[in-house]
Formats: C-alpha cells, structure tokens, sequence
C-alpha cells in the first residue's frame, strides 16, 4: 500500500459521533494536522476541543472555518445540507472536497446540484454504515469503522480524483467502500436501517398511548431492550431522514401492515402450521444472514 | 437468611436453556440432589448429560422418571401443558409440586385445572423473565436468573407451602419474585415481550418476501441486528406463545397498524413538527425506562 497523501486542514461541519470519530482516527494516524470543528452548540464544541476531536471551534461558517480547508465534511442533520452548501459556497477553496456522510443521499446530490453547481467535480455523496443511538461530541470513538461499509453514491459529475481521496481516507480508518446510485441506496437503506427506527419508535409509542404502559415496562426485559435499542436514537437526525426518503418508506410500511395483516389472520384462525412456517422463515432469512456477517 | 431445605429429586420436562439453566443454578448450590431430565429429543438429553445439566434421562414420563420427584418442573413449549399434565397425573407423588416456567399464563392454569384437578393445591404457575434467542441444553447457562424477575400467577387454590416453596428456589438462583393475576400478566408480557417478537419475525419476512431482499441484507449493520434479533428465536416455542395469547395480540396488533398509519400521515404531509414529537416522545419513553433498569 503506497503512502497516504495527509491532508493539511479540514472543517468538520457538525461535530459529533459520525464525523467526530472520522477525524479522531484520521489524527491518530497521522493523516490530517488541523480540524476545525463548526457546530451550532458551542458547549458541544467546547468538550470536542477538550477530548481532541477538533483543533479550533467556531459556530461560524465563514472565510476563517472554510477557506483552505482541502475536505469540508458535512456531518449534520440531513435537511441542513442545501442551506449549509449555499453558505459555504463563496468560501470554499477551488479544490476543495465536500463530502457528507448522511444516511439519505438523493437529498445529499440534490443539494449539491442545487447549492453548489459550480463545485460538483469536487462534491462527494457518501455514507459510512456504523453508528450508535449516542451521539454529540461526547460519542466520537476511536475505531468506530473498522471493517464497517463506505458507501459513496456517485451524481456522474465527479472528478475521479475527488472520489478516490474519500475512498482513501475511508479506508485508511478502516472502512471497507462500496458504490452505489443514490436510489438503490436510499432503497437498501430504507429497508435495513430506516423503517426499522422508524417500527422502533412506533412500537415505544404503542406503549407511551396505552393506559397502562408504565405498568408494562416495568416488566420489560433484553428482548424489549433490543427490539426497541433504536428508538433512542436522536429524534431530529431521524426526523430528517425519514422525511428525507419517505416514498421508499411509504412502501415499506405498507409492507409491514400487510405483513401484520397476515399475522393476525393466522392468529385468528389459530393456523398453526402457517404460522409456524412464517416464524421459520423469518428465523432463517436472520440466521443465514447473521451467518454471512 | 435461613438454610433452604434442598430437594431430594427434581423432574426437568424440556432440556432447554430455560429449565436447564434453573436446575444447573440450584446444584451448584446443593439444592438438589438429583435432576432427572425427559425430553422427546435423546439427541439433547445426551448433551445435557455430558454437560451435568442432568443426572439421569428419559425419553418417557412414566413412574421411573415422574414417581418420587418432589417437584416436576414443566419446560416445554406451551402447548404441550395439557397432554404433559394429563399424562404424569398417575404417576405423581402424593406432595410433588408441579411447577411450570411458560411466557403465557392463562394457558398454564387451565392446563392445571382441567388436567390436574385433583393436584391443584401443589400447581404452581410461574415464569421467569430471562431467556435468549439461543435455546436447547447446550445453551443452558449459570446465573440467568441473577437480578432477573419472577412472577407467580396465583390461582387460587394452591396451598400456600407450594407457593413459597416455588418462590424460595428462584429466589435462590437470583430471581426477584413478584405475582400477577394470570390475565394482568399475559397482557403485560403481550405488550413488552410477544409483540415485539411477532414484529421483528413480521419485520424479517418483508424483507424476505421483497423481491431485493436479498440484497438489502448485504447492508444490514447494528440497528438491523438489534432490532431483529429476537427474530432468531424458536418458531414452535412462539407459535405457541402467540397461539397462546392471541387475544392481547390481536389487540396490540390493531394497535401498531394504527401506530404505524399515523407515522404514515405525517410523512405524506412532511409535518415535520409532528414526526418529530412523536419520535421524541418514544425516545424519552424508552430512555426514561432505561435509567430505571
């Protein structure tokens, strides 16, 4: 493997567990000499400076947090990204890389054509697949990539050096890159990751509206635990993502209401054998899957 | 605390991970002295021998395997109670506790009452609130029930020297006792636990029933793995449990398909404010049972 170029500076635009423990491995590895960290919570900002994850703050975007920046990365909420792209726009060096790491990335190239058409050669969609239900500064973690996907989801307009400097960075912090178009990904991404926060806050809700839901959970225990791990994700980040893909969403949760359709039907006729066969066949999709990983 | 008085020869109907961890808890304390398993599967009885979980093993309930056992703890699949209690009846001693360790309650006592009747001062329904997706005498474990809850479901007609008979052992291996009425429990487990093992099995088969099933699950990380894995437990175990309780699911079913169209609603309005409380208020529910735990 050759060496890796190190990058001077780069401005990290929402500094928390996504972007947060990109740029903590980066530095560890000798691969970036300054963050700047701009973030609209200045207490946020001030415990990044103080566990490392940022060399300089600002609540800014302007000259000073964006010019000579060679990689601006946007790591905010998914609907922020047209108004952050025409706010950087005039303060962004020639060369400069934007790249995202939002978990919606129609809405991502969207933005880029949008707000920065004159830039698109340098604007990357990517989306690295690890997080956590924690998040802000505090969550940033050395070693959160490892052996976790990059997706990057090409708009065609690219240069190719553009793409290959985020896939190297990536890499470098151990991830392992994939292509994909920005619509499949936001299909698979609906499917695997989105409905099931959003099944997630939904059952918690089930329980929140039941008269006697208090009483429930006091009886709740590791399978509630997991099944419902997710809803305590953040509720604006999934806000925006939700709305971000909602058509791919709209079919998925017409899917799980037929599903549960059949359930019920199965239950209502106390159809053993069907119901049995559809438990198994949901056992080994998870099985030969959870096999594979 | 005074000396439990141990039990001189304990029946253990159904090797699994459930009964098998209980008895393996209860010799390493010398409470018992002698585990006499019966299971339909030899296969699992060899295991269970081999790994201690057992003393002797039978693939039959008769007096050799029944007669002499002070209590006959049933650890099998719900819907098998009423044949497993209709059958031991003549071969229980006159004092043997029967005992069970089901997720549906109702179900137990009527087994009891309709199979037992003459034996119901010594019937005793319990179920402890631990488990895993993992099942069979190989996942027996030491310790499951250390801090873990469980709850008696009074029917009224047990003596109460069963009861605390029953409720000593448990608490022995670690368990915290609570009692429920039989109906106030079965909604409660319905709720926190039967639900959202239908859901995630509900979840698993959209995915396998979509056309890029398949490849969606080449993405599938963490949330997905959470969220699913109660989708790996035993299809018979929870065909019967949902067989078993199907009125409180039918219920928590309407309830989801109801969740899940106002989810619906809001992203076909993009009511932004709405999802995003509606989302908020889930993450606080589930996070504020989180600090209690």
């Amino acid at each position: 493997m050759s060496a890796i170029l190190p990058v001077k500076q780069i401005t990290l635009i929402g500094v928390g567990l996504i972007g947060g423990s990109f740029v903590l491995d980066l530095k560890r590895l000798g691969l970036v000499e300054k963050i700047i960290g701009v973030d609209v919570n200045p207490d946020n900002l001030e415990r990044a400076l103080e566990r490392k994850v940022i060399d300089a703050a600002s609540v800014h975007l302007n000259a000073n947090s964006i010019t000579g920046s060679e990689l601006v990365l946007l790591a905010t909420p998914v609907s922020t990204l047209p108004q952050i792209c025409d706010t950087i726009r005039p303060f962004l060096s020639p060369q400069a890389i934007v790249s995202d790491v939002g978990s919606t990335k129609q809405s991502a190239i969207d933005a880029f054509r949008r707000h920065l058409p004159d830039h698109l050669p340098h604007c990357v969609a990517a989306h690295p697949i690890a997080g956590s239900d924690r998040s802000g500064a505090l969550a940033a973690q050395f070693g959160l990539y490892r052996n976790k996907k990059l997706i990057i989801t090409p708009h065609g307009q690219e240069n190719s050096e553009s793409i290959a400097r985020i896939e190297t960075l990536w890499q470098a912090v151990g991830a392992e890159t994939h292509r994909l178009s920005a619509a499949d990904h936001d299909a698979v991404f609906a499917a695997v990751s989105h409905m099931p926060h959003l099944a997630a806050f939904a059952y918690v809700h089930e329980i929140f509206d039941h008269p006697d839901g208090q009483t429930y959970l006091q009886f709740a225990a590791s399978g509630f635990r997991d099944f419902t791990r997710i809803a305590s994700s953040h509720p604006a980040i999934w806000t925006d993502i939700c709305l971000a893909n909602k058509n791919s969403l709209t079919d998925l949760i017409d899917g799980l209401q037929n599903q549960l359709q059949r359930v019920r039907t199965m239950l209502q006729k106390e159809d053993r054998a069907a119901l049995y066969s559809y438990f198994d066949e949901a056992r080994q999709t998870r099985d030969d899957w959870l096999d594979r990983q």
